[in-house]
């Protein structure tokens, strides 16, 4: 499949599949082929404002989106029928569903961090397993947390060894825009039991990592936020640990003199810098939490739940249709097609 | 000053003031002989409500109080004349102004955790340094969350050793009633820099625990959550930390099969039990959270911000005055006046 454009096809034009179509958008070696909906809605003319063929689950309902002034190229099975790769973005755990869709199509297939592990058999991380996954038919994406959570801790294991992590996630209760759910003033353990499935989730990507993984929600859309703690195998410094930050293509290094301590202040930060729906890609780690205790490394992080994931499903196309086989080349590919240079890397 | 009823002045009744005055009130040994307020407000009637006398600051608004049917009793000055120990509930670092007068009235005192340690010279915890306590004139209660700690450490360290700690502390953002306060949409590091004071305030009242922690604060008002980690000297089981949670006085354990898996609904429950002003005077620990990895036990618990050291103010009372020097009686004995039996202990 080593054509010169990848031909991308994104099931499910919500709040991870608008964003990966315009990321997708953005790169010299894919193009949108087409984006689906399921409903009429806003997502729908914002797709058409865009340019993207919009395709629909249900043929009956086309007149509907046409009497509201959208127009309708076709179904969903027309559009995997033109696509190299399809880009499930579908909401959690609909997305294996469609396995046997894709198959039949004989196309490959991106599912989100929402679907198990087992529905692709692999779960990609950039900055971890790139070339495990070149000529795969079928990916997972690991989940936001999950990715900042990796690509954290591979960098500091390359590093200077991870004997162990112990990472609670203060997860938000929903995304902005999402009006009907909770909590609105509770923390919510998520679950009671430990640890939470993110730890399972890094050592599907990383499996010699040893990890605990506690974490709750609390009444916030902007990020979630890690404490993250660290026991290395080499002793290390705060220093190194934060030139390690600095120059990582994924991690972001909220400084200290921006006077940033909290999520609501890093998004009105990313927005002021310009970046698409106010986006960071990146991990948030903040340098002033950063602290090497003996060989203990503490920090705070914060990941925007809408964002993160979203250059990893670009790399990972680039993978699979081994477009791209060196990791460090898709990765800056990606960010330099978005214009993204990690904050705090200068 | 080993009297029979040991006469109490309540300087500050405000969030933690009005429930220690009620509790005073509550025991066979101890009475309130007044308390004070600087503003005309709701507690004043609640104040009178409850047949406390009240003094008042600044006397020149005596006439103001009288006008809105508060009968003012006298001075703060006349209040501390009047009393053997004086709890300081004042907000956060007044408290410490207000030594030079209780050493002027050689009155003992008590100041709550929003003050240093050094104010006082001694912080306390009914469960970890009581018959420290005795007969000292300055004592300081600690806060909220350093006095959650310190109850589940010390326990723990007494069974089976500790070598580490590691806490995050999930804050509420501000009390119920508490309208102008924030975050409103943000998880807020507090502060970015590891530790937060919580390591440092639970080895003022256990110098020898090895103890790091980090904290944030959420858009959340019933309570406060640990998520916490806890490295063992010695082996146990789940089970052996389950009896000593059910066991401990001011440990609560959350039973599973309650299904309670938050702060509100915890804050429910203990509403219907009809707990005065709704309070978890113990620990929330969540029975389905407590794990042991090997020597590693993980759990969380809740801390009603408004409510845990309340008691613990009973306790040191009884210590400084010498009218029961063993603790557990102590405990008891406040315990048994609220008809408190810590949740999940049955």
């Amino acid at each position: 499949m080593n054509q010169k454009i990848v031909r991308v096809a994104i099931n499910g034009y919500g709040t991870i599949g608008k964003r990966v179509a315009d990321a997708v958008a953005a790169q010299p070696d894919m193009k949108i082929i087409g984006v689906s909906k399921t409903r009429l809605g806003a997502e729908a003319y914002v797709a058409q404002d865009r340019g993207y063929p919009l395709y629909i689950a249900d043929l009956t309902k086309k007149k509907a989106f046409e009497d509201a002034g959208i127009v309708v190229t076709g179904s969903i099975d027309d559009m995997l029928g033109a696509c190299d790769i399809v880009v499930d973005a579908t909401p959690g755990e609909v997305g294996a569903s469609n396995k046997a869709l894709y198959e039949k199509h004989g196309i490959k297939a991106i599912w989100q961090g929402g679907e198990e592990h087992d529905v692709a058999g692999f779960s990609f991380n950039s900055s971890c397993n790139y070339q495990d996954a070149i000529g795969k038919q079928f990916v997972r994406v690991v989940s936001c947390n999950t990715t900042g959570l990796c690509r954290l801790i591979h960098a500091v294991d390359g590093a200077c060894g991870v004997s162990h992590v112990t990472a609670v996630m203060i997860r938000r209760g929903a995304d902005p825009h999402v009006v009907k759910k909770g909590p609105i003033d509770a923390v919510v353990l998520n679950p009671a039991t430990i640890p939470s499935h993110h730890g399972p989730d890094v050592n599907s990507v990383l499996p010699d990592i040893s990890i605990a993984t506690m974490a709750v929600i609390v009444p916030t859309t902007q990020m979630h936020m890690h404490a993250i703690t660290i026991e290395l195998k080499e002793t290390t410094t705060r220093e190194e640990i934060l030139a390690l930050i600095a120059a990582h293509p994924r991690l972001g290094l909220v400084k200290a003199v921006t006077g940033i301590v909290s999520t609501a202040e890093l998004k009105e930060f990313v927005m002021d810098l310009g970046r698409p729906r106010s986006d960071l890609w990146e991990n948030g780690i903040y340098e002033a939490s950063v602290s090497v205790v003996g060989k203990t490394l503490y920090l705070f992080q914060a990941i925007h739940q809408e964002a993160d994931v979203v250059v990893e499903n670009i790399d990972a196309i680039r993978a699979m249709t081994g477009i791209v086989t060196d990791p460090d080349t898709s990765i800056q590919m990606t960010n330099e097609s978005l214009g993204f240079v990690a904050i705090g890397s200068e």
